[in-house]
């Protein structure tokens, strides 16, 4: 069994994306820059957004925070995306979601350029990556795609199981890795709360992608021996031991499971730090111009 | 053994189609109009183009068609279709691929009008289809959700299996049957031609569709006992018998598979005559601004 290290390779690529800044301006050109939107002041909103610019700041892109207050309108808010739209000195930029509830989550994501949308939720993104055009790509799928790459995981032909339908993960997961392409070319089955028979489901995986949110949800008898399971979940569950008072757990339980895998990832440090690479490999893609033709 | 009649749904569904027109018009409504735009003199896509043109006119839907010669540029096609999607006298428009090797079909699909896109080929359309949002929906796999439908077949916490990743049938397919929805809500596996173990995926479809383009390909032995089978396949194949020295054969060797399923569609006569009614229906929601406001 191997332990699928996401912090290691993240820093990996945090390494090469931070060579390829530096090479663009050491050849003259504009450092990419990237910009948040942040609506009130949740605190889990706060540090993701914190855990972002800092990323940003480690491979040389340029970063900036727009705070705007909860009460916010809707029309103010995306009259702030079209000013980001306009401005070319702006490669990309991400509104942290969830937004207040007086506002239109899907009208302000749909607002967004597409060509600056370093999220890939605008739906031009989303169909461009069902069809398999060049896109920017969810970070979550991304970055499960990148560590099957990094570890030389060989996907071809291979049975793809996927536990979850959200538009987030589980959906873009299953439409990147059906396509003729490295990783991806899998055989790949959605499973979701309506499948009657998931133990039957998961026990066909060569590929095991857990993403319910369900803590502890795959148990040893769910997985085929050699399975390669990756563990999208991070739930806060309570744990008196811990000064916070909480740990994050995946969906797959560790301990029994891993002893059965070619590869796994654990929670934390599998999957989570991958998604924020994604939104830094994303940035570069808007600045270089390589999706979409500046 | 019950056969799925596509041509008799499919005359139910243009007459209520017909009936809703009907009302808009009484009511002082414009009759919807749809133009179709056909590049070249190919004999395949002007016979489907006549088909469309007649059952619109079936429906009293309007209809037109625009002719340009195979060596219009790309610049010309785009700037008529500008023409069209300014012209609000027009609900929905189609542009008949394949378009000639010259002009980048994905640049025409794109400059068409996404609320105009009655083919549901745009990236917006594609990208709301696999988030679950109102779109236009392509119109094979809505034909095929709609027999189900008709015929009302449980969908909910099925296996249902696809044979083939097209972006037109197989991918969509996947995408509409995974939402929690009816008809939907299924298991979802898609099978491709890197596929290794095809047989094994088939024999477990509560839901079996195939859309590879590969007549006869799914025989007896790959079928479960009491499985809906859905044939998306329209092959060509020679057969000196007709007139016309060919016959239309499906993905399913129809004569040993039907006797083990509970329902099954028969090629002809099956997928295909629902495929034009999903382009009227889609044509008639244009028209009154359900799926996107005017």
């Amino acid at each position: 069994m191997q332990k699928i290290d996401g912090k290691i390779t993240a820093a990996k690529i945090k390494e090469e994306i931070a060579a390829k800044i530096q090479e663009m301006v050491a050849a003259g050109g504009r450092r990419p820059n990237l910009v948040g939107l942040l609506v009130g002041h949740d605190g889990g909103s706060e540090s993701y957004m914190m855990m972002k610019t800092r990323a940003c700041e480690q491979c040389g892109i340029r970063s900036s925070l727009i705070r705007m207050e909860p009460d916010v309108t809707q029309e103010e808010l995306i009259s702030k995306i079209n000013e980001l739209n306009r401005d070319n000195d702006v490669d990309g930029f991400i509104v942290q979601l969830p937004l207040p509830k007086h506002i239109d989550e899907q009208a302000v994501v749909e607002a967004i350029d597409y060509r600056k949308d370093v999220d890939g939720f605008h739906p031009i993104n989303v169909g461009r990556l069902a069809i398999g055009l060049p896109c920017f790509k969810p970070a979550t799928p991304s970055g499960v795609l990148m560590l099957l790459e990094h570890y030389c995981i060989e996907t071809r032909g291979k049975h793809c199981v996927i536990l979850g339908r959200s538009n987030i993960v589980g959906k873009p997961l299953a439409n990147m890795l059906v396509q003729k392409a490295y990783p991806g070319n899998c055989t790949v089955t959605v499973c979701h709360s309506a499948t009657p028979n998931i133990n039957e489901m998961t026990r066909q995986a060569d590929i095991l992608i857990a993403a319910m949110g369900s803590p502890g949800f795959v148990t040893e008898d769910m997985v085929k021996e050699g399975a390669v399971v990756i563990d999208v979940g991070t739930t806060r569950v309570p744990d008196a031991t811990r000064e916070r008072g909480w740990r994050l757990c995946g969906d797959v339980d560790f301990a029994t499971v891993s002893p059965h895998c070619s590869f796994i990832t654990p929670v934390p440090g599998g999957v989570g730090p991958m998604t924020i690479v994604s939104l830094l490999h994303n940035t570069l893609l808007a600045a270089t111009g390589e999706v979409y033709k500046k």
